[in-house]
Order: C-alpha cells, then structure tokens, then sequence
C-alpha cells in the first residue's frame, strides 16, 4: 500500500514542525533562566547594629548622623565608620559595626557564638521584630543606651528581587531550603523568602552559618524548591 | 460444597500464623532499634590542640604529662589543664586547651572563623591526617614549636559504635547526611562515619556548625539513610 502526500499535507506537516521546535525552544530558554535563578550568590554579616535616631543621639551626641565606611550589596544600605561597644552580664564585645541607614527602632543582630563573651542567650528572630530580648547595654562615646527589645540571632532569609521571585513562583515569608557545595556542604532548611521591588537577589547569612558551610561572602548557593 | 479440616489441618494454620505474628512482631523490633539508631547526641569541639610527646617535652618540659581537668564522651579521651597560645602571621588565640591522651603526631583543630584570628587558611581535613598545612606557632609556659603539617578544620564526622554500624549497615569511611531540628533546621552533607568497637556513637561537630544549627552539646540529630 502506498500513501500520496500533496503539497498542502507537506505544508502543514512543515508547519506543526516548526511550531514544535520553536516551542522547545523557548521552554528550553525558560528553563535555563529559571536554573540561573536558582543560582544566588551570599552576603555573610557579621554582628552588627542598627540604631534608631534616638539611640544615636544618646551614644553618638544630639542630631548626629552616621559616616558611610562601605557600601553593602542592597542598595542604599551601608556600613558605617561609627562602631559601639555592646556589654552583657558576663562581659563585653568591641568596636561593634553600625549598620545604616537609621531604623525605627534600635536592633542588635548577634551571632550564636556571642553568647558566651555576652552571658546572654539571644532568641532567633526575623530582623525587623521588636519583642522582650535579654538586656543588652550600648556603650558610645557620648552615652549610654540600656536596650530590652533589639537583642536577636538573624533567622537566615533570602532577599528577592521581586521579578525574580514571580519567576520561581515565590511569595513574601515563604520558607525554602538552599544548599552549599563544596566539603563542607550544607542543605540549610527554614530559610525565609524576604522580596522587595529594588533587592538584588542575595541569601543572607551570619559569619556562624557561612564558616559551618565554608563559604565566603560573595560565592554562590543553590535554591531547592 | 463443603470443605473438611481434619486436626492436623488445624495444628498446620495455626503454627503459620503463629509464625508470621512473631515474624512481624521480630520486624517490628528491629525496625523499631533501627529508628532509634538513627537518632544520635552531637559533641561539640571548639579549637583544640592535640599534642605528640615531642612537642609535649618541648612546651612543657621534659617528661612532662597532660592532667586530666575534664573525661570527654569517647572513653579515654579527656580535655586536660593544660593550655598553648597558637600564633599565626596576623595574630595569637590564647589558652587554647589541650585534649588528651598525646597522639603521634600534633594535630591543631581550628574553627573556620579562626583564620581571621590568626591570618592562615586552615584546609579541612579529616582529623588523623598529616600534610603541609599553614604554619602555625605553639607557644607553652617551656618552649616553641613551629607546625607546618598539622592545622586543619576537621572534617565532619561521626563516631559510630561498630554494632550500631553493623545494623545500620554502614561501613567504615562512609558518608551519610545528618538533620539536625529547629528554628535553625540544616541537614549537613559530607559526614564521614568512623567506627570503632569502643566508640560511643556520636556526631562531632565544631562551634561554628553547631551555632549555625543552633544546637548545643548532647542534644540529638538524625541520621539520613
């Protein structure tokens, strides 16, 4: 048995190929820009400070303002020359960084580690909480600040840019895992999805967290969905 | 249509159902001592410093010896009194303890954070190991010693009591993935399984890991198979 096939039936069979190929084509292309998406460099913090306008009045003298020392990856965000002492009851830590801009309220973000020169046991929290904390006492070079609500270890987020996160189908405060590589691999679990329309895409962690993994400010992680 | 169970007929069913109720009972048991097994206490090291007798006679003088200041979980193995300064080109940490009993060969245990510190980039290995490595310098209340094959980040692992390996069907040199539970939830990957017919089982974690797990000495995390 023999099929004839005229030249209309070949224009259409060409036709469904062409679509075929070109709608690969463009999955493929969303796929890939999806897997870069995956990929997110870190920014590693180390203990640091923000100070609501009061507080700094209070340890760095009336209306005074904070002095850029380096720009931070998130735009607008920066560390300050002006640093701070930070006592607990066991003892004191030195020349703490600022971080600016000023906030509303003041907020001290720890490392777990810090427990031990501080005497206190830090909650984990979202940056951003203002909750009882154990007392922590600011020292500067014109004052004193007694601070009962600022005092946490960071929960570890994930600063989205917005466009990003509509890609990977990701909404504010979801929680996602994001795994290391390298000898010291680490899946990190609990780790909260933070978008904002200007962030630059950036899985934050604490100097505890990044040195567990082995990874350096800079380098790159992999989101699991 | 009838059928006829004569007693032998009976005294046959019943031994194979008894036979299968212990069977899943026996299942059960094993698979119930299996879940247990894999959950395991953690023992959390900070920086530490294992002396060979040669540079013992060196830091502390001449046939001198460790004493015992605290018996650590394995059997046998314990934190002693005595402590070494250990200096690298950018700084020392002090009192930094020693674990005994003396070993063949020096091995200086550091965390990841400490290479601030210290100014060197301590590669990770598993402990045991000898190779060039950043020098370090001990300095004790008798002498020097300069160390050039001994500094490392140890390499994660865990302490497994033969048996329990042997029902877990694990193998010396095995890596399996651990989770640990919380607000600071990780799974680390990598872990080396070292069994030992003494040991204790028990995952070994430095500070770093364990304050960026948020966890704490004695507490458990679980094997993932």
């Amino acid at each position: 048995m023999t099929t004839t096939i005229d030249n209309s039936d070949m224009k259409m069979i060409a036709q469904v190929i062409v679509e075929k190929i070109f709608k690969e084509d463009n999955n493929d292309h969303s796929e890939k820009m999806k897997k870069d998406l995956l990929n997110i460099p870190i920014g590693v913090s180390n203990r640091h400070v923000h100070l609501c306008q009061k507080d700094m009045d209070i340890l760095f003298g009336e209306g005074s303002e904070l002095t850029i020392y380096r720009e931070l990856s998130q735009k607008g965000y920066f560390a300050a020359k002006e640093t701070v002492t930070l006592a607990g009851p066991k003892g004191a830590l030195n020349k703490v960084r600022l971080l600016g801009p000023l906030r509303n309220n003041t907020q001290i973000e720890l490392l777990a580690s810090d427990r031990f020169a501080l005497g206190i046991e830090p909650p984990v929290r979202e940056s951003g909480t203002q909750a009882l904390a154990p007392t922590i006492t600011l020292v500067g070079p014109k004052g004193t600040v007694i601070n009962h609500m600022g005092g946490m270890v960071a929960w570890r987020h994930i600063h989205m840019n917005a466009q990003e996160a509509k890609l990977l189908d990701l909404n504010d405060g979801d929680y996602i895992k994001v795994k290391t590589q390298g000898e010291r691999e680490i899946i990190f679990s609990n780790v909260k999805v933070r978008i904002g329309e200007a962030f630059r895409t950036e899985l934050h962690l604490d100097s505890d967290e990044a040195n567990a993994a082995g990874i350096k400010n800079g380098e790159n992680v992999k989101i699991i969905l």
